[in-house]
């Protein structure tokens, strides 16, 4: 199952509603399973810096089927896949980035979003996957 | 000025809205004049490889400030600038791409639709620039 | 706002001036709000490599809005984010790129010196910050 | 030898002074003999796409040591080396371009200009050589 225009749609107003609630500009991703961009929306005073690393946090997390920051496991100081972060065009291995997974388990796409501080950018993130949740009912 | 997300959010609306009328799925782009991505939709059943299409229609809009298929003039065969379509990372010297000017003719960002024929993008696109204009008032 | 032609040359200026008060040659960039060259000037004897490193900084100041030291807090080891000065083709995360801003805190455009040691280096874009400030009135 | 700060200004000035004279923006590169970028000026009003089409100008010319348009004698359809333009990260074989040649025929640099039609930036860039060739004495 890939992430449809109407689900994306209500993704990217939750994450929005999320952010104007706690005053902070983002840009917002919607990439579907295979990684491709689904949709996107750069909230007024979002600095321009912060559409990449959206685009990355949701890279990272469709790719891996994970939260982005769980890739940070595996490639921080002394773990065991140093340089991990390089691969696929360069990933984020920290918060923002979440899987949108299925009750099944099959992943049908992933959210990413950067602006705010890791904290700010992960709970916006979560307001679009709950609301991803909430839909599939 | 830049486009705004309210408007990003208008053009995007009236380009899908006229995208159904033709019943073709298309990708939609919207970029602020410094050819930063502001807003993008991809309507279910648009084929993938129509991303970057619309990206660089887009960006060939934006960046010249004129329609995209406008630099086809100056990169056909036997003109002035050949290989011009080649530089900018690559534009799309084919309809699709539009400028979004204001009356004072300052440039605010540039639409770029893809997924459908090169008429049916234009008219799409046409649709963005149509909703652009009347906000202006 | 962008800076304009005006602007740049004269932060140009003021940056050089202050350059050969410290006797020491560097590269000097001038970026508009989008990130996209306005100005550059390099200075005899300024070493090749410096051209990137002026550009990064520059570029690093204009897509966050801020001081590009400032990004170091972010991506230093142990911090929040890391890799961030992977993203957007490569940051600067040390000192030397400053963002122009307005009284208003719409940011216009950005500087970036290179060639020099770090404190020299922020000292030259300080100078072309003052400039830019005196300019604004 | 290559062009020196106090050269690279001057030929940005009179390039600058015919742009004005011509009614048209232009972006104006000078680089050394080496391909690397000594200055750069963009003008207010000159399109954005135009800054890498100077950029490829001033590059073709500098790395062939060449009018930039001599290029396309050499790629044109059938002739000797098709896909030339493709080599060096992306040439731009046609006019706006020229490598700045001192009296013994070693080349110190190039010039590239780009926003006018191509007859406009060949003249620019024409006005530039005058002034480096002025300054030789």
């Amino acid at each position: 199952m890939y992430v449809s225009s109407y689900q994306a749609r209500a993704l990217l107003e939750s994450a929005e509603a999320k952010a104007r609630e706690l005053e902070v500009p983002v840009n917002i991703v919607v990439l579907d399973a295979g990684g491709h961009l689904k949709a996107f929306h750069r909230m007024d005073g979002a600095v321009l810096a912060s559409i990449d690393i959206a685009m990355r946090k949701a890279k990272t997390a469709a790719l891996f089927e994970c939260n982005s920051e769980d890739i940070w496991e595996f490639c921080k100081p002394g773990a065991a896949a140093p340089g991990l972060e390089l691969t696929n065009g360069g990933l984020a291995p920290y918060g923002g980035g979440i899987a949108l997974k299925c009750p099944n388990g099959v992943t049908a796409g992933a959210v990413g979003v950067s602006g705010g501080s890791i904290q700010q950018d992960m709970e916006i993130a979560q307001a679009a996957l709950a609301t991803f949740e909430a839909m599939l009912g």
